[in-house]
């Protein structure tokens, strides 16, 4: 056995974990706020607007959780008896406690990984459209992505993949909703602007907490219209804030540090690099997701935890995350803590 | 091209089309009466006590068709945020507009048909089934399984892999719903009494109307306490009637017909031989459902009903039903009805 | 105390115990049927023509029981977060188990008995309807009303009065849906058309059991779009079923008995005379529900019951319907099994 | 007409708008922070339990928002099918889109103010709770109590009062939920703990912002295994969120205020005061809320509007609520914009 580990652990079990530094938190002391609900808070306005130039589209909204955002999303876009695909183990089929099924009102349909990982191809789409069908069918309406796809090892789906996904879906009839809480790594592992990799889709969901390091926020992007609609949705759920302007500011200051992720990029693959030498099949992490498929998931956290690294089991893998809070030291420990494979 | 036909067409559409024969009609036009909303009606009684013996259940109730039979027992069973497993395409997944989701609250997860068609294995179950998760994970709640399996070709799940089924889940902490619409179907073609096939599950439905030929009707069969919440879920959804009387005496008749479904199997053998001469890959029908698999679906259904043959274009196939209207002579137009394949 | 009554209960619980006589039961033997989910079955489309007629609206639907024309009504006209208006103590707000709230979305706003007994004034209605609110505000969207009116005693709003108050509900921007469950006791009553009593109203809602005495069944009407929209969501709720026309049939006998429900006015007029002659103020009926205000109404029920009279208790009073069942001699049983007031 | 004002209007729509001083904002800048989601945040855990502490409950929960309390309680306490009771113009009747209805399952039943402004009595609860009803009939199954009552001007309910009305639903079988928004007005107005208030409840939400002046939250309060369920209900709601320690930092800042809402309630006092010299019938304000009958509100409001001072209509009067950012000199300036009365 190893010997206990001094100091705190190395914490990677989310990226949204990451605490709020000295300029964010300077910035939301300083934060110019109004009530929100009421006719808008100004630093509020400010991140809304700046997102959605980020993004190129029309308008946005700010929403206190990612989950939220996918929610209030799914809300507008579907009816009760509406179906929409999603790529398999999407954080909205899996992780969102059903919302978008029992109150969105849609059933999901899981399409496969054809096109890569956490990637379906355009003709799982079109094969799972019906078109045409009887009125007692269901509708098919949206194609909900993810990108990039946690589950799938924040695996990311290029532009022109991304495009030729949404191109299909909207010759289908369906509308895109893009589940983008790390898009922002995704166009940095590509090395593209986010608005490339929203383009398409008709509305987008982006976190400013995970990797940006914002303590609390998403954001929800589409047209004006959709925004407005969204609104009242974001009151009905109780998502409505009052002087949120104090958040919007750390989210501004997070916005700032998208570059920032490279790091966190280069951190997951320097650890799948010290577990692959230490025989785990770890992959090459295409962002901050390092997933090392083990036998008994639980069991190896357990193990981990005690020797001080943090990491949660996720179906038949550890999951680690790299973050901002996260440094080279901490990968090489979270390496030595890994007992040697099999 | 062929000669337009003379008389009806052969309605092949489904067995829901059969029209309840004079017995049944004289049956409710002499059927005890009564309310069964306010105090029960004895033929209403009669007729669950009747099918609660054939499934070895300890109670039964009358729901106007199997979708709200499914429809409540799901209600019953799930709550907001809770998981269920089926087999892939089973009828509660593509064919009830979603209500197990968005109504009664269940987050569908479709299982392979590892075991044969329409059939998943135990370790589909236990692999998809997540234990102690964390607080905030979907809870996995039911199995829904469907025997025959409509969309496999009314594909039967014999004794001995149902039970498999059912153990698996109960001891993964599952409740069992079978959607038994066609289970005298496969009681028959496996030669078997219905309540072996129902043993395990924890609630079933089955159909009094599709080969059995009673104009409206199924039944919910389960525990006491589970009937009398269904009760109350039938009420909710506007599924209580007066005197229902008059369409269980004909359910009554319908259930001395069982045995008369052999021969709705041996036409659809008929079929599926007289198409494979044709050079369709029709395979070997378990029961009184014919898949043919064919290029253009909604076109050949097309050609086939001007040819005076009625069925339904279903996924990738041709789907026809064989029922107690269809003669030999039907079958063999059926037959020559078909393009030549290739 | 009295002497054990001999013979069959008289019973008033409702008018929905009415059994389906002789030539109801024979409509029903003889019935021409189809796959009303399919295709639509030859008997039913002709009563719901036949409703339409009498209702003056472009079509109609066959529903399984007035609760699910109601639930599919404001289903249809409802989404969540809109609110609608009802008199007081109207059936849908209070007898069909929440489902207008949790399942078709609408919040109940109960308007007072300014116009009659059951009965609200236009100026309740512009009252009680917000305009130009806040997007974050409940959208008034439609006025439910209730002719007869169950709890108010099956009183009657009258053509003018009706009319009145759907005007003033179009100006307000509402959708009118009536529940009409009793309208042809209402009609009747009046001496009018039953179409004079539905005009106004959008969509119409009217019962062929309860007085008519059909053993299954209520219509639900509207323009052709309307309906179409409601077939969809009858289907939802394991409505829809296969040979109904085996109880459209009877449905259709029952139509022409609409003018018999005078004697059931009577009845209930004769019924009251008797009490009100024993010290009860029971007031006099305007249709087939005679109200009996009393001190304990579930102890008066259960002394009625001693002596062989069925009846239910409402709020604070028994409630006693007459019906085709129920003869002259029956009443005078019945005003006879009461004990003396005060 | 008056002459345009100078300088910013003075803000009297809600206490909502209250800004953070600096206090909170440093106690922002400055909060220990965690992943609440994950496993807690220790600044929330130490609002949650100061919050507990004060209302004297077992747990507690921080939530967005005091409509996202709301909601998970009655979500919680409610099945659909259920019945709640609360006083006429609650505001989880009229302000919170039907939430307590579509979406926790509620059917509700306003309460009568029998017992003094916005409180009804102990027997408008008996009266109204249906015992051994068919199992058709709505359950009853909670009483939400609103201290103070918005909608009727912020009128307090006092403890003895609290208590019977708690004590009377709870002989009759029903869960309470108190909608404590300014509870601590109540507390101030009353001079007793808040915990005196809260006695009776099962559950219990308040706020954090309004007088208060947080920016952002609410708390939801209970006992263990309530907070237990409302975590997992407030994450499917999307209303987990990550570092909300830098909110729950102002929040702790923000209970050290309380004693601070007597100004308000003196402003509140003096501003009726001064309209009643001026001929309006603004009553005595129990609280910080003023409520000003009027002709017109809309029009009235835009009137005060170009004066300088903000309102809100509600209902037939202009409401006009006092808090921390306004000063005595805002209150004349408030008196001062009102057209004469009459």
């Amino acid at each position: 056995m190893t010997a206990p580990v001094d100091g705190p652990p190395v914490d990677l079990r989310s990226d949204t974990v990451t605490r709020p530094d000295a300029r964010m938190r300077e910035a939301m002391a300083r934060a110019e706020v109004g009530d929100d609900v009421l006719d808008g808070d100004p630093t509020m306005r400010a991140l809304e607007a700046k997102v959605a130039g980020l993004l190129g589209t029309e308008a946005a909204l700010w929403v206190p959780s990612g989950s939220m955002g996918n929610l209030i999303a799914l809300f507008v876009h579907l009816e009760r008896g509406d179906r929409f695909l999603a790529p398999d183990r999407a954080h909205i089929l899996d992780m969102e406690l059903g919302t978008a099924a029992w109150l969105a009102g849609g059933v999901p349909r899981p399409l496969p990984w054809t096109a890569g990982p956490g990637v379906p191809s355009p003709s799982d789409i079109s094969r799972n459209v019906t078109r045409g069908g009887s009125c007692f069918a269901l509708r098919d309406r949206l194609l909900c992505l993810e990108n990039t796809h946690n589950a799938a090892g924040g695996a990311v789906t290029a532009p022109e993949q991304h495009r030729r996904l949404t191109d299909t879906a909207h010759d289908a009839g369906l509308t895109v909703h893009l589940d983008g809480a790390r898009l922002w790594n995704a166009a940095v592992a590509l090395g593209v602007r986010p608005a490339e990799l929203a383009a398409g889709a008709d509305t987008v969901q982006v976190c400013l907490s995970k990797g940006l390091g914002a303590p609390v926020g998403s954001v929800l992007a589409g047209d004006a219209e959709f925004v407005r609609e969204a609104r009242r949705v974001r009151k009905m759920l109780g998502g409505g804030v009052r002087q949120g302007g104090v958040l919007a500011a750390a989210g501004l200051v997070a916005l700032e540090r998208v570059d920032r992720l490279a790091i966190d990029h280069e951190h997951a693959r320097l650890l799948a690099a010290g577990l692959a030498e230490r025989g785990w099949k770890a992959g090459t992490p295409q962002t901050n997701i390092v997933m090392v498929p083990v036998d008994d998931p639980s069991g190896t956290v357990e193990v981990l935890a005690e020797r001080g690294v943090l990491a949660v089991p996720l179906a038949a893998a550890v999951r680690l995350v790299t973050h901002g809070d996260v440094t080279r030291r901490d990968i090489l420990r979270a390496v030595g803590a890994f007992p040697s494979a099999g």
